[in-house]
């Protein structure tokens, strides 16, 4: 099966927006065993959309589109559709009700531009968008799909992950070839070094395929494998991640989309420890992260952001002396800090960073990205020294990740060295 | 003039790459006048990459392709091109001696992969990559302009800066329409409100165009102005710039590319105000995106992240009795919350969010998304509530977006209403 992916937006070509769809629609549609034979980005303008659809339906048998089903003037999708299919609008009232749960919850009313967006093209199955007003379509003709989503991404997203992909598994039915595939979630080592501790890539993998995806939390480790008997390709893969848990054991915090706050989570949760933390450099980045995960209010107790050096004294009782003889920025002060609010908030951990996240504040033997985290629970209290990079974003990113690193290992056992 | 882009490379079609060239080019070529009409990414295939070029050049004047030109055996942009101008490879002494001096740089030696990446297609004018080794490729023929770059983001950046745009207006000439744009970015009304409040759109942009950009934030406001004279073009757009703002001003924030706590950060400074953050639902997200910003610490005091109710007592002095009766969500606490925080930290502002994130926690009369944001000043101490949706991270993002508006708007002096 092939497919052909259409995003539609003035924003797209001239650069105001980055197309992250493609990014996520091809990973999704590529996973199950669809080839993505091209990817286009073209103008709102029902003449070029209808040109695109043309000339796609000729090379694929999916077609994707993405963008331009807004409210407002410049959103023209539909109606390129409806003259592309010679169909006709109709008013769908499951459209409607969604609309109005919609807007009953957000506390606000029906209004004309609502009443439009259910008006759909006739042909049209109705794709159900939870988070917003306009609806997806999927249109069946000649034995081609035509799918459109909004291109707002969290509402694709949405349509996509509990729609159009089971809805093309179903299609597509049983494989010639079963694809298998693990990703290995890795960090505290580059891909190099990765590469360097796996030794012979050839022999470790033994016709299977190994990608290193490198992000700002660390190296994804993507393992394919692909046999005509099922079972086969499964027991490949796993006889291959054994081998490379084997060698970088201690840096695998998770498998494909686990996050390393999620793992954290859940281990506290199942050890029934709870956490605080106190943040300098990171400036809640910790605590934010650790918050996204529903139901932490179990285990995350509370979080300071002690910005100010006056909070790290009135908020966490760190040494005023200490302070100024090792600077705001030391190995000293992060251990205080996390034996503070381990002991002010009562929680069975407590972690701590402070550093400079730049561009500016380096000192002496400090350049920016020097990062210092804090572990105290009740047989250790430690500090260990970081360098990330130059960029703050980056830096506060790889900061939060260094340290709910260390609460994993912490909890596992596994030494804090490399 | 139109341009056609072409991105040439697997990883971007099964999404293990976001596509951010596309976005970077986007932006230069529009900004000088030349009119991007469809930017495709293919896969590395020589047949494909040959039926594209065939393609562009009908419609396009510049095509601009990126990626492929690397050293690997999966790199078949250059031959592709040598077979599409039928023409052939010859040494290019220029290359080699730039490569040399990289190596040099380095500490690497020269080896074989090198002098290849030297083999240049004869017809092309070379462009000199200062960051790595495979250069790009002009070629002017039959009145069309075909440009190759490598696919590595900061190889094509430097590129395209410092040669190809600058060839390319002065190819351009003085141009016989000027195009400018501004981007106004709203918070606080969904798109089909805005458009309401704006009124009649063909009017108010008089033939200029406007687009409706939604993200988690807000709207952004795209206004594009064409014109044969320069000055001609920015006073419509400043026109049309000036009639919104008469219309939805409270709504908007910022203009371009700023950020909200960007916006506010600058505010603050330059009042010389300090702030301080209480948070229990967005979990550290607010001070996470206060502290984003450079420079941050000079006004943001500290931020406390009250997960618990014990920490909400013992930290902010809420009263348990309130907590109790009104419910840790609510208005009371909110304020409660907001106040504490300021009167702990000394700062000038104290600012507070409480609420039901999801998907789990909502109770009667307040669903998942419900959350009171307080505010506190030396003048005023209130709070508002706010309805979110259903999704547990967009809720978080809404939430800290509409904290920052109510900052943004007190230090304006623009009240808390629509």
């Amino acid at each position: 099966m092939k497919a052909y992916l259409i995003s539609i937006g003035d924003e797209l070509l001239i650069g105001q927006t980055i197309n992250t769809n493609v990014a996520f629609i091809g990973e999704q549609i590529s996973e199950n065993n669809i080839t993505i034979i091209k990817s286009v980005v073209i103008s709102d303008d029902i003449k070029l959309i209808i040109d695109e659809l043309e000339l796609a339906s000729i090379k694929a048998d999916v077609i994707i589109c993405t963008g331009g089903l807004g409210p407002t003037h410049d959103d023209v999708t539909r109606s390129a559709f409806v003259q592309y299919f010679k169909t006709e609008l109709i008013r769908n009232e499951e459209v409607i009700e969604d609309i109005k749960r919609m807007l009953v919850r957000r506390g606000r009313e029906l209004r004309k531009t609502h009443e439009d967006q259910a008006m759909v093209p006739k042909i049209a199955e109705i794709i159900r968008n939870e988070n917003g007003t306009a609806p997806g379509y999927w249109i069946e003709i000649n034995e081609k799909i035509f799918i459109v989503t909004p291109g707002v991404p969290y509402e694709m997203k949405a349509m996509m992950t509990n729609y159009i992909i089971p809805k093309l598994i179903k299609k597509i039915g049983t494989p010639d070839n079963f694809i298998k595939k693990v990703t290995l979630q890795t960090t505290g080592l580059p891909e190099s070094a990765l590469a360097e501790r796996l030794g012979d890539i050839d022999e470790l993998l033994n016709g299977a395929k190994l990608a290193f995806l490198p992000n700002q939390y660390g190296v994804r480790l993507r393992i394919t494998v692909k046999s005509n008997n099922e079972e086969e390709a499964q027991n490949h893969l796993l006889g291959i991640e054994q081998k490379i848990r084997t060698k970088i054991g201690r840096f695998i915090y998770g498998r494909d989309d686990e996050s390393l706050e999620e793992v954290v989570g859940r281990h506290l949760n199942e050890r029934e420890l709870r956490i605080a933390v106190a943040e300098s450099c990171t400036g809640g980045g910790l605590a934010n992260r650790i918050t996204d995960i529903n139901g932490s209010s179990k285990y995350f107790e509370r979080g300071v952001v002690t910005y100010s050096n006056a909070a790290k004294v009135e908020l966490l009782k760190v040494d005023e002396d200490v302070m100024l003889e090792k600077g705001a920025v030391s190995a000293e002060v992060a251990m205080q800090m996390a034996e503070g609010i381990k002991s002010i908030s009562g929680a069975d951990i407590g972690v701590s960073l402070t550093g400079i996240m730049g561009p500016t504040g380096a000192v002496t033997d400090k350049p920016v990205g020097t990062v210092f985290i804090g572990y105290c629970d009740d047989k250790v209290c430690t500090a260990k020294r970081f360098q990330f990079g130059e960029d703050r974003i980056l830096n506060k990113h790889r900061a939060t990740q260094a340290a709910l690193d260390m609460i994993r290992r912490s909890i596992l056992g596994i030494s804090f060295e490399e």
